[in-house]
């Protein structure tokens, strides 16, 4: 990249403050335009505050990732950037522009960078917009520290990596940085998948744990997540099929004997519901797409399901004989949500995943299991979202009008022709 | 079937009226309702004819088409039969009800049963209710009938044969035509797909003709047409690839080289599109589909597009190169819309495909091809129907909630497991 | 290309001779060789006549014949070359090289190239080896005119555009055609399927008939053929379903709901059969495969027989009733060998379809229905060839081993990964 | 089941002895018929010894396998009936016939069954013909016994389950075992992989070792592995994409970036690889099917290989890169073999796949990496056995010759067609 050259001022200090000392976060709106499949992003006061997330432990990552800061705080000085504590010793050496390693002159006056840090919790409440660097899959961890929450504006930039997630190459960033701040950008919607687990034992919705590295529960709990891909179940390391009953909206659709299974977004669609055999679907379709994983059938062709749906998917087994003074027995199950790993499920557990702005089901306790079973309402949390359905989902700032035709052929090189010998 | 014991009277005659003489058309209210995924069918003022088409040539309709008719006039006696004059010769016979062929009493009052028919132009106009008898395909006609009109809401029987389309079995007519003409029927929306043809020579939309079936051009001449199921263009008898050039929203997608192409509704998705590899859609899902026929490919996976885009394709050749004094040579395409063949189209021949609704590019001149053409603006057609979109599409009338699932496990066998022995 | 290069004389006369004169052709021997998947082709006396086929109309490809000739006549004056007469008078100008159009002295001896003609029949009994300039469309109608009778070793020169079967580059042909002539070069075993029409209402094998191009049925009558890539029925213009009934070995297989089927050998598992959805197959597998084209099951997968299997396909129709007086209808079936369309099929019409080298199951005579029905024995033709099943098949000239490895993926871009932005 | 019925003696003791004292085993002759698929399987001197293996746990499979055990007894005494141990606690009961639980009379002469039994390796050298009861996983694990030698013939029966592997059911067991006995069955051939891996770090074929049910690894060490279904690699409870290289006859073929690749039998076609995408392939076509398992590339289409395959796989990982003083970092991949989970591999181990009868290659040195390397050959082992290819691959009893048909269209629902309603 090229290297720290927007910067004509000397850096002696970075001050890391407590993001919690930040004014609470604006939202943007979204307005739509005439004959455009995007929307205008506006901010109704100034921005503030960018969080910026970064792919870790790649070099290129970190220089870009300070070149960006230091870009903000020459041309923006009432922004405040934002990035995880983990991150701050690998960018803070990169931060530091002295004599030596850059143009400032030895006796300029000296600067000292801001950045504010804290718990993902107070990140949250305080973004603005969202910035990524690195590739797919930055931008999927960064949008899970919004799981519980609306999604900020988020601006993706690649860096030579493959993307499709990615419109931006990072050498634009001095332009496209502008023209959002101006709210001269547009944005394409994604939506987003909800999930929540439900323990048959207790009869009461799981707190979700994700696995950490070394197999372990995490601390972290939370009652439900969002997917910006898509949410599988999978056999993993058992080399046996998995038993799984699906319902759409109160009714049973199928028993899938598989691999396991693929719920997705119209985003997730080019991801892993792809490999599965699933259709590519336009980010603009609302649905949800249903897609078997290695089924032990000839007729499980790939679905797509209204974005209203529910779907329920409770774990089988094999036999429902109960074994003498037991449980039919069942190998613990996969759950991955965008990548991430989740507890295990088990025998009888539930999954319930609806679109974020939720399913026109809600109220109708015939057709909602878990509402019978008198576990906490389901709604509880996406009620309120609902409640402002504008700010659901993802908003992803974009190209172009075509920016999804382009990539599904120069990225997923779709319908290749045979090649010409010569 | 039951044979002809609702009726108490004898009928001597069929009086054959121009359905020309009969009020015009009433278009009855579709509401939503809370945690529904159907309509609920609504007739602002009574109901008064009744269109029923029936399969030709099979004699098991044609009773069936009688004892409706019977029903209808003992029960509703203020309701029109409509029907298409060339089934009254096929019909007569089995309307009459003498002492012979009837539990009516030799001295009871005799009775004139009234038909109405007359041009499918003078029909379409009067109609409120459209009742089909016959398979999948009776549907399809029935509905085509309405290609450049909205389509009044449709109540289909199946007569024992297979039928996606089907929710209702002829046995359930008493209770299911109560319950329509009363008001209390459930309708699932359907959406349809435009279709638009433009013949390079000329510069001008090209009338569609039917092929008959001697196959040449029937007189019959329109400028647009709906599709219910599907559009697909086709290499037919010849045994050489297509060259497809497919534009989306005025970008170029891609260049198909294969059997051909199927562009279908998500009703359509359980028809062609299906063997073709498509994805099973709900038709809940707004949506387009464009699925290839046998692609030379390895990548060309099926799309799923946004109801909203106006999806262009162009007659290609192999080479480009022009042959001596002429054009680059291809061969004749066949189009075929519903299953039925139009006229064919040849090098440099679009064809441009809108859900009926219209797409949110039709005023950009930048981006539709035949705007800047100058050829009579495309939109002329449902600019006018756009301005009512809640006629817009087909309303089936529906069983239950969930026909569609019903459908796909049953008649689809989707996802059957492998069987036992034993 | 390379232009005329390599002839120093002057060429002033074509001598068109027959074929008939010269002496009958010469089979190699083709040896297996330890650890190749390739046999050796051997001479046992010297090769004699050559038969050059070109893709008609092309300009390039035409130049590239007549410097093929020019140096065969130079180097190789003992062999002989034949040519279909229809390209004669396309020749003759190129053939001809005067001081004008070459480097030959204008006092240079003058000199005449032989070229030899005759009928179909006749060029067949001569040929000890076929070349052929331009594409797989051209090897796929030179091997045709050997339809009944052995397949000489074929060497296939590309010119530069898309081939699957074809392993040299023109450029090099001095050295390929060197080392062939001189028994140096390895052969490639290909299989062909052997097809048989029986026509219900005759009970007998029907004379098959290539459709000429303006549609009539051409004069040439045969009564079986052979294919290299692949056999298939469909529905061609009608947009109805064909029915077709299969089965294996005497055995009922399945009844096909679909746009058709195609019987493919491993060579055409890349054409046809691969569109349709079949596997990669390796030219070294002795198999059938059968992949049913578009079929309305959700459950048809392609299949992989072995090459010892009898297939009957039997035309089928909707309902087995009859109509008043007549037949079940089915719509005439379109049977097409090879890109060729041969006379269509209609309702219970049979063809029959064994590898070249004959089925296992052929004098079992409770197995195969039609030595039931008493026509003329099926094996007539392929007993004789089954004599001297060495000579059987497709020897086609390798460049390397790995030539199969190399297609798919330079070819047909075999499993190509999603690309890197940059 | 039919209950004891068959015998009529007092059985009060269970004689377990050792198999070591049996004579060595006698293998059958296996000859060919004309116009049949299956050959005829014939036993040079009478048959000794029968190993029956039962699915553990199932009441229905102890009281079966008990009951074959009183017909072979009382009916062929000279028969030595081998078990193993494990499961002769849970069968002695079931074999116990007193007064109490018969039909036999109480003053009765008392008899005694005796059973044999040892260590699988003594097991295998004894064995004339294996029998299983269960399903087609009791075949796969009875077989895999016979891992490292040859196969005696396998007669199969279901006790009512699902079986694809299974021509024969239970009740039919003394007719069936009768034919066996006089010479008079006839088998079908399947072909066996056989799998060798080599570890990157030590340069030498791996030990490979069966993970036990604790996840630790088990003592049985062994230096290849046959498959009879198929032999996988998969990412397993790891949610990110593998990277595997794969080789065919020493060239690079391609990259797969997948949940995983199967390499099957034409016998495994219908089990993992038909879940994955693969063609149905008939078990007497000789090839190796290479699938993969939901790969990220729209282009990865299954092949179906020459038997004479030497297929490599190396394991990859995403970035060459070397990490700080370390390797390229992959995570464990899961090898499977017929259902049954082998040691992890990890980056750059290596496997190797051919045919039991081994590969045209084996002896070229330059095709092999691995005999490039110094380890022990790859042929030890098949060398051996290809000295009699007779006796190579699996012989299954088959029912009749079309028992692959009816077993696609019976057991795996092939080409079901829509239902008709009604
Ligand atoms: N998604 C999938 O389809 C998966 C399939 N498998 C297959 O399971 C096999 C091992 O079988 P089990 O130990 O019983 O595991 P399992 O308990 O997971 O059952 C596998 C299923 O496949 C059936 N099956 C096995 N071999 C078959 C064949 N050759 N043709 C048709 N059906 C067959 C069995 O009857 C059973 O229903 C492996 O060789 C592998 O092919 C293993 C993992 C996943
Ligand atoms: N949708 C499709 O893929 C269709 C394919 N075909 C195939 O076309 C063949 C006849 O070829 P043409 O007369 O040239 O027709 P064509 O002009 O329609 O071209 C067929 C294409 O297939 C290629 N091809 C032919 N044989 C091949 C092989 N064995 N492997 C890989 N590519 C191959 C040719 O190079 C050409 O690009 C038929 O045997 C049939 O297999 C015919 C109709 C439709
Ligand atoms: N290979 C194939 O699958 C082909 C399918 N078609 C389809 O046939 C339709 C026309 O139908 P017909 O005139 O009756 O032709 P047809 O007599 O060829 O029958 C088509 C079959 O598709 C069924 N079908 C029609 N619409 C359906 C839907 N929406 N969902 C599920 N099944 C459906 C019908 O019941 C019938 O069994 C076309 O719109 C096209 O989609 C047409 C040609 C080939
Ligand atoms: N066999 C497969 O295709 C598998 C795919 N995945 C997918 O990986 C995703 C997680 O991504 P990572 O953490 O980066 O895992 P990863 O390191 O395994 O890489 C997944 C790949 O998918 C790409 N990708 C991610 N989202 C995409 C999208 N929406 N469209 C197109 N490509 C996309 C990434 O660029 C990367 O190349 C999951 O959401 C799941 O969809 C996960 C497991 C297996």
């Amino acid at each position: 990249y090229r290297g720290l050259n927007t910067a004509s001022t000397c850096i002696s200090h970075v001050n890391v403050k407590p993001v919690s000392s930040l004014k609470g976060r604006t939202f943007p709106d979204y307005v739509n335009s005439p004959n455009s499949k995007l929307q205008s992003l506006i901010w109704p006061k100034p921005i503030q505050n960018i969080f910026i997330v970064k792919k870790p432990w790649s070099e290129k990552t970190t220089a870009a990732t300070a070149e960006l800061i230091h870009h903000l705080h020459a041309k923006y000085p009432s922004i405040n950037v934002i990035v995880q504590d983990n991150i701050i010793d690998e960018l803070k050496p990169r931060l530091l522009l002295t004599p030596e390693n850059s143009s400032c002159k030895i006796d300029e006056t000296h600067d000292t960078i801001p950045l504010f840090t804290g718990t993902e919790e107070e990140i949250v409440k305080k973004t603005d917009l969202l910035i990524t660097l690195g590739g797919d899959g930055t931008i999927l961890r960064a949008i899970s520290f919004f799981n519980t929450d609306y999604v900020p504006p988020v601006l993706s930039f690649s860096l030579g990596t493959l993307g499709f997630l990615l419109p931006f190459e990072f050498k634009e960033y001095s332009k496209v940085v502008d023209e959002i701040i101006h709210s001269r950008s547009k944005v394409l919607y994604r939506t987003r998948l909800e999930c929540y687990i439900t323990k048959r034992s207790k009869n009461q919705i799981k707190t979700i744990q994700e696995k950490s590295d070394d197999g372990k529960d995490a601390p972290k709990q939370i009652t439900k997540v969002h997917a910006m891909n898509d949410i599988f179940l999978h056999r993993g390391d058992s080399p046996h099929l998995t038993y799984l009953d699906i319902y759409i909206d109160g009714d049973f659709l199928t028993r899938t004997t598989a691999d396991g299974v693929v719920l997705s977004t119209p985003t997730g669609s080019t991801a892993y519901s792809l490999s599965a055999g699933g259709s590519i679907v336009s980010p603009r379709v609302p649905c949800i797409m249903l897609t078997p994983i290695c089924p032990r059938s000839l007729s499980f062709r790939p679905l797509v399901l209204p974005h209203s749906s529910h779907i329920k998917i409770k774990i089988g087994s094999k036999s429902k004989k109960k074994v003498a003074g037991g449980e039919p027995q069942a190998k613990p199950i996969k759950l991955n949500i965008d990548g991430v790993s989740l507890n295990d499920l088990e025998y009888d557990d539930e999954i319930h995943i609806v679109n974020e702005v939720g399913t026109i089901y809600l109220d109708s306790n015939s057709n909602i299991p878990y509402s019978k079973t008198g576990v906490p309402p389901l709604d509880a949390g996406y009620k309120g979202l609902s409640n402002n359905t504008k700010l659901a989902g993802i908003h992803c700032l974009a190209r172009s009008e075509n920016d999804w035709t382009a990539g599904i052929n120069e990225l997923l090189g779709f319908n290749s022709s045979f090649k010409l010998r010569n």
